[in-house]
């Protein structure tokens, strides 16, 4: 395995995005602490550029590509919230970038996606490898893969979210004992984990992720990365991965707290009270923190609860099935 | 008229709010930035406790009415938006609040305000005197009257948005050139220009109304006070008044930037904006502002420009609409 990053590194990140992402608020919403009884911080990436906390791990590691990426260009397979961030930094910074996208993502992600100016190739999400495919056109045309969790950089740029929440959390007096994040890959629970670790040493860092998807807390709990059985589908688009990345294994393991699992009922219900309540727009993989809260996954009572909403590129129809219209 | 708050009423109200209302945060998106060739920095209210500024005008006032509060209950007049401010603040001081309320507001905002405890009182706003009913209400059963924008306290608290607005600018090194203003009867306005001018003495501060209710433009550039010709609805619901407010108007006269006047269709495209690109819910009468930067009412090429959106409580239909779903 290549080398992990560290807390200095999401240091140096934050220099890279500064003026180029978004830093997020914390927003603390009076209805929620009520119905959980704990004080809740939510880090809404959904008002990111692009979107989605994604386009911090992209800019900082094609930043890093440096003059290679102007001439051989990028190449990333994603869902959606990468593949946006990619595509919008590659722009940025003047590469060519081509995403692998699965047939069946979100139409909303792959117009976001387009309108960056990336060339988009499809394939199927249930038959094909991703991680094959991708590095196939990285062989082929010479273009450098940037991968959504096993990069560096992009771990360490994803990590700049437990920075700027810990930081400012901490700015107000208060200090966190959980942190909550939307897993998929796990590259934003690695980053946030060593970010977090630093400002608030007994925190605890908490994967939340979708029923039958649950691969990071059976992996965390046996102590070995395992594959995710399920090939159902699930609302949760953003956070569908086959097993915990390798690096944000490494980089977590054993300091991890309780793995959360939430249904796509649960997590549709979160979107609802994320618009309703928040007035925020957050997709289904991006509630999942939420939804964990409003359903009583952990008990929180008494506590200061930081949490991921990690993006907002929903699409409209899952938005009315959420909203009941 | 009674007394005209000044700039250190406001920091007084600030004061007050700490620790109830929130402290939004300042917005800025690169996709609207290039849309409009300045540097837009957006204060979502939307945010905001109750889904509107109005909370903080609302609970400022009614914290010092003081233990008249609870002995006689509070009485408002509101389309929605000071209705849920004034019912929460009511119920989070423990008084008992009546609001006054058209019978075509939101349902959304009418179980909102509901929600909180406060009893409503429905009235037609095509044929009734809003005003008349209230000061009745108040004389018969002794409730304290607490006028959306005629009252002291209340328009020092909206001014919290313009103090924090400016503050967290002035922070990051910035000052602005314009400040647009979702304006109805111009409390927010009001206090707007006392906190902004304070801070930024060159600033110029816009009122930004819909079309066939810009009784502040009319007003503001004859140099007295005209009322709304139009009896015509709009969906921007929150800012329909029959004309400036005289403690609004006498704080502003002679220091306004020119008013900006947006239609239904231009509010509800801000609205759908908003939503996909900023992924905030916000109301059509809160995206005004937007609006008119969006439909080029003001050139801010080269510019810094503040702007409110000013509330998040837009009905299902309503956002149905503005998304085309």
């Amino acid at each position: 395995m290549s080398k992990l990053p560290q807390y200095s590194d999401i240091l140096d990140a934050a220099s890279v995005l500064k003026g180029k992402a978004v830093h997020t608020p914390l927003i603390s919403n009076a209805i929620l602490n009520d119905r959980v009884g704990g004080q809740v911080f939510l880090k809404p990436e959904c008002l990111q550029r692009t979107g989605s906390f994604k386009f911090r791990g992209a800019y900082n590691a094609l930043s890093n590509v440096g003059a290679a990426g102007k001439e051989r260009g990028i190449v990333a397979c994603s869902s959606g919230n990468h593949a946006q961030g990619v595509a919008e930094a590659a722009r940025l910074l003047g590469y060519d970038a081509t995403i692998i996208m699965p047939h069946d993502a979100p139409e909303l992600k792959k117009q976001r996606t387009a309108r960056s100016g990336a060339k988009i190739i499809e394939y199927d999400r249930y038959n094909q490898d991703r991680e094959e495919l991708t590095e196939q056109h990285a062989e082929e045309t010479g273009a450098i893969l940037v991968h959504p969790y096993e990069n560096f950089h992009v771990v360490a740029g994803q990590g700049t979210v437990g920075l700027e929440a810990c930081q400012d959390l901490k700015a107000q007096g208060l200090q966190a004992d959980h942190f909550l994040v939307c897993a998929g890959g796990g590259g934003l629970m690695a980053g946030i984990t060593l970010a977090a670790k630093e400002v608030f040493p007994d925190i605890m860092v908490h994967p939340v992720e979708p029923e039958g998807h649950d691969d990071q807390r059976r992996s965390h709990e046996a102590n070995q990365r395992l594959g995710d059985n399920a090939k159902t589908p699930s609302l949760c688009d953003a956070i569908l991965t086959p097993m915990p990345g390798e690096m944000s294994f490494a980089i977590c393991q054993g300091s991890l707290g309780e793995g959360l699992v939430v249904s796509d009922a649960q997590a549709l219900e979160a979107v609802a009270f994320a618009y309703n309540e928040l007035k925020l727009v957050v997709e289904p993989g991006g509630a999942v923190t939420l939804a964990a809260l409003l359903s009583g996954k952990l008990d929180v009572k008494g506590k200061t609860v930081l949490a991921t909403l990690s993006g907002g590129n929903i699409d409209a129809p899952v938005m009315a099935q959420a909203l009941g219209i």
